[in-house]
């Protein structure tokens, strides 16, 4: 029996939903509540969740505990969303506008703040009785070590285009989307997978994870630039943000000096200074070098050590088809095309 | 024998730095956590930090758990302020810059952020033996009350501005300061004591805490516009914000319609555009209608009536010196002058 999927991403949505507020009898604080809806109500894939549940049932963990960390999880990806295109002034999200864009900044900065405590409260409603395997503790560790890493790589990210840094290396890359991307990709959702069961996760997860979840963002940042790819956000987007990504940095590693220092001058620039023409040449500079293919070969090599070192951890565990189902996910993750 | 002063307020603090992260192997990280203790590290009363440990006295509470619970509901006030300044593009914060003065706003918004969770690690901290008097969870389920109704009332104040709102009532105003500012600065640290002795809280300090809560922003706005006080923020500065205080509702009730022409079209300019001049046009107004004394008369009426409704509920409280303390430390809360 197939576990993941559609029907599967339709419960985890449910979930989450439910613990956002719906409705207040002051029509601006009914707007508030809707407002933290605006994301999450959005198509989404829920792959994250997804894999909190398979990695529970992997475990042979609690269903129930096992769908309200999923949700929590998808709250945490929507609250930091929020934060997160208001702090790149990012266009689009999810095929939409993003959310700082249809309201003040402000306004959505503190929707990003309730739904952040919304996480917590469901959160919270884990069971405490001894009865149940679900380890709450443990949930809730794994939540503040995973926000903790996440803020850290978002920090390194926002700090370097802020202070115009230019010498950005492959390792401070990676790095940087180890602990944006990688931690609440893979590593923890699989970690959390085992704490929904009561057992310590397996070592591997953490190792197997981030080169899953690096893969996984540079597949992101390669998409990003794919003119041919409609994946929800703005194409050159991470251009126009001025974003430090491995194709930067292989672009910058192997262009000429003149041709590096036109590209540094056009990514410095604020936002609006930007014309497409500009943007242009970068992108005819990155296919001169083979930037986007070197890119997409790392994440690819990155992809295949993470599923070997993967596989023999969980074959381990006692749930065999549930394991294997992680196994397609994490491919299917690290390999997205859209 | 005394508790409250600054012998109290030291230990609330050094509760709370240690529940900050100090110092990284990684050098911008280490920078991120040096973010993090800007405002905790800079002078302050925590006042509210205070009354969960007299609360909490009072009920006959733990001190280890009250030490923690005032920390917690300081390092909140701390990452709220952190995002508040950078919704109202604040210029300082007890007498220093504010944050996203320092850094670019997008960093300041990551690092409220991660202010956020640290508040959360510190909490659930609180011990969950059953041979300890605090109720963990009547702790937790306060903090995560008391942080949506914060946002609720952040959420009128900012979106009544974005929105150029300029029909906002007495009654409005009320509803607004009560979310936003009443229930974290007095009825959910007395609350918290309750729950940090694990008893149930008294329903007066609901209505009492509202009423000194109330009492206490009124106080504040009025502190904002008196030019001959220094409090750690920039003088007038809710006008160049353009907030909707009582003073204004008042104002704008009472002006010719000239008057009240001009003032909404000089609190509607973007900052850059009130010219000192304007401002001190609006000021003259304010002055020519009383308004401040009208604010100040009502702060003072309803810190008494608060006072009265909890004196009697503090009467039954086991701990009577820490209960007298608590009315002692509510009234200057009340009646601030810095």
């Amino acid at each position: 029996m197939r576990r993941s999927g559609p029907e599967l991403a339709e419960r985890i949505r449910r979930v989450l939903l439910a613990a956002l507020p719906d409705g207040h009898e002051h029509p601006e604080l009914e707007r508030f509540a809707r407002l933290q809806r605006v994301y999450p109500e959005r198509p989404g894939k829920t792959l994250r969740g997804q894999l909190v549940v398979l990695s529970s049932a992997a475990h042979d963990g609690d269903m129930d505990a096992a769908l309200v960390t999923a949700a929590g999880l998808e709250l945490f990806q929507n609250w930091v969303l929020v934060h997160d295109d208001i702090e790149d002034d990012s266009e689009q999200r999810r095929g939409g506008p993003a959310l700082h864009r249809m309201v003040a900044p402000a306004v959505a900065l503190n929707v990003g703040d309730a739904m952040h405590v919304a996480m917590w409260r469901l959160l919270l409603t884990l069971p405490t009785a001894a009865d149940r395997p679900v380890d709450r503790e443990a949930v809730l560790r794994e939540f503040l070590w995973m926000i903790d890493r996440t803020a850290e790589g978002q920090h390194l990210d926002l700090s370097w285009v802020a202070d115009g840094r230019f010498d950005i290396s492959e390792d401070d890359y990676l790095t940087m989307v180890t602990l944006k991307t990688a931690y609440y990709t893979v590593v923890s959702p699989l970690r959390l997978g085992a704490a929904c069961a009561g057992r310590p996760p397996s070592p591997v997860f953490t190792e197997a994870g981030r080169d899953l979840g690096v893969a996984f963002q540079i597949r992101d940042d390669v998409l990003n630039l794919r003119r041919d790819v409609a994946y929800g956000k703005e194409f050159a987007g991470d251009l126009y943000e001025g974003k430090r990504t491995l194709i930067l940095a292989h672009l910058l590693a192997h262009a000429s000096a003149d041709e590096a220092a036109e590209v540094r001058e056009v990514l410095a620039r604020p936002r609006d200074a930007k014309q497409p023409e500009a943007i242009e040449r970068v992108l005819a500079a990155i296919e001169r070098h083979g930037s986007l293919d070197y890119a997409q070969t790392l994440a690819e090599a990155r992809a295949r050590r993470g599923l070997e070192r993967l596989h023999d951890a969980l074959a381990e565990l006692p749930g065999a088809d549930a394991a294997l189902e992680i196994e397609e996910l994490v491919r299917s993750l690290a390999a997205r095309t859209v």
